[in-house]
């Protein structure tokens, strides 16, 4: 019997069991999407929803990997188990940051209360952003119940990623107040927790008021959660336990004010509206083979007719 | 009469005569989409086509924009008039590096032969995947032939973006090929020509092996088109005219060959794809109205139903 055959169902009692190589392999279903994908997602969906999420987002080389290292370890001195899903954007460009990080978590790789595992995609039907929420629900309903999602916070499906934790903690460094002038008001909607960190440099203060100021200006300030500044040395752990404190309290605000619930059921109405919308390309995909298309085709290839216009076209042909 | 009643063919125009300012607000046109988009998209499609775009792409701080900056100088110098596209990844956490960037680009910003816009979505159905090629087109057809489109290599849209140029530029450093040990296939797939920019720091040189030491592992190496590999020193217009003449050379090769027809219908059938799926998307959120999709969103919510069951449900209920 080849590796490959063992059945879902086995592999899922085995990683619910603490087999962290079954679970391995379920998370690389997960990514390869598919038919197992399914079924995956058929025995995690049930039973998941008591794990709680918290993404660390930020620049590469803003430090969020050592951050990260450090909530485990202080996670680990409370006796929580977690799990970590950092999300490698299958790009060559995450320079050399993404590795070194990874080898620095590895002081946790032989602690069986730590579970780390990068995601990329492999043919996920949707990529990362469908991929990724079926890998927390698997974890979750395994029994890990505090999943970090850590993605590097630069390109559109990353930052989104990141956005769709419970608590969405945001890393930036001294001096990042005085150079950045790219869209502040994405940062604004997905941070519940700022984060300084490298907070020994010269600057951090300064970068506490440029947030707090952003904060003023973005109406923020004035909503029930105002997103708090923690400045963190994350390498030497300094203010890991006051961020840890800041993520609880967080999910204590919004666990009694209904904002948890209707987070998630937001998130679940995206989720749904992308699955059905990768469906319906998979449909058209699969339409696109008839002699009309190939017309269509041929048109927008003389310039004749253009592609929006092909596509209202093709649409009438399958019926939509 | 309000500035945003002028009618679209009087933008095309008056762009089309020099006005940057027309330009400027039929570029915001396609950012935002919508019925005013799809007209300069009409108006723009059948005239373009002879234009020729290169991405220029890297991690953040490898120099991209400078790089940027000196091949327009070079192609001012030649007489050439250049319009550059800087895909903006709305995302805050693209650092200090773009606004510098941008800084250093305006060098050129009184130059009448230099456009220089970054591109942001504002409501594009589609995103920057489908704004970009739009906005290519609208500069081709008003003549500029020349059109340079940077991005942030990191991010799974904006390296497919990058990818999507006639000759795609890829920027490392030196050290580069040390630390990383991301998915290099990606980086190898989009590459025409590769630059290690900063040639005059240490270690460019491993650098090259490296690279060569890909290519041959690749079979690119034994493609028709070996991606060249050109030392510069961007700040310092070093490897400038060399770089250039690569990518001329690039140019012919692929025009010679049938490789750039190729390219470019090739595109245009992932485009068509995408604005079909689009508009499904678009079509199912208009559907996804009624009592029964409201019955499927609360059995999922409930965790009665899984996602995937949920919208396989509802596509049965739009006839897809």
């Amino acid at each position: 019997m080849s590796r490959r055959s063992v059945p879902v169902p086995e592999l899922f009692l085995a990683a619910g069991g603490g087999d962290r190589g079954a679970l391995a392999r379920l998370l690389s279903l997960v990514e390869r999407g598919g038919e197992e994908a399914r079924e995956v997602s058929r025995l995690s969906y049930p039973i998941s929803g008591k794990g709680y999420t918290v993404g660390l987002t930020g620049a590469p080389g803003a430090g969020k990997s050592t951050l990260t290292s450090a909530v485990i370890g202080l996670l680990r001195s409370l006796g929580e188990e977690v799990a970590v899903l950092a999300i490698d954007p299958s790009s060559p460009f995450t320079g050399g940051a993404i590795l070194g990080d990874r080898v620095r978590m590895q002081d946790h790789a032989t602690d069986p209360g730590v579970f780390i595992r990068s995601m990329a995609t492999r043919g996920h039907l949707g990529g990362l952003s469908l991929a990724t929420p079926e890998a927390v629900r698997l974890l979750d309903a395994i029994g890990r119940h505090w999943i970090l999602v850590e993605t590097v916070g630069v390109g559109q499906v990353e930052v989104e990623i990141a956005g769709k934790a419970d608590t969405t903690v945001v890393v930036v460094n001294p001096g990042w107040g005085d150079s950045v002038q790219a869209n502040k008001a994405g940062l604004m909607e997905i941070a519940d927790v700022f984060v300084i960190n490298k907070a020994d440099r010269k600057g951090w203060e300064e970068t506490r008021r440029d947030l707090e100021q952003m904060l003023e200006l973005s109406d923020l300030a004035h909503e029930a959660w105002r997103p708090p500044i923690i400045p963190v040395v994350a390498t030497e752990k300094r203010g890991v336990p006051e961020l840890w404190a800041t993520v609880q309290a967080h999910r204590e605000f919004i666990e009694a004010s209904g904002e948890l619930v209707r987070r998630r059921e937001f998130r679940l109405r995206e989720e749904l509206r992308e699955i059905v919308a990768r469906r319906l390309e998979q449909r058209a995909r699969e339409l696109a083979t008839g002699d009309r298309w190939n017309e269509l085709q041929a048109a927008v290839f003389d310039r004749t007719l253009d592609p929006w216009a092909a596509a209202d076209e093709m649409l009438r042909t399958v019926g939509a």
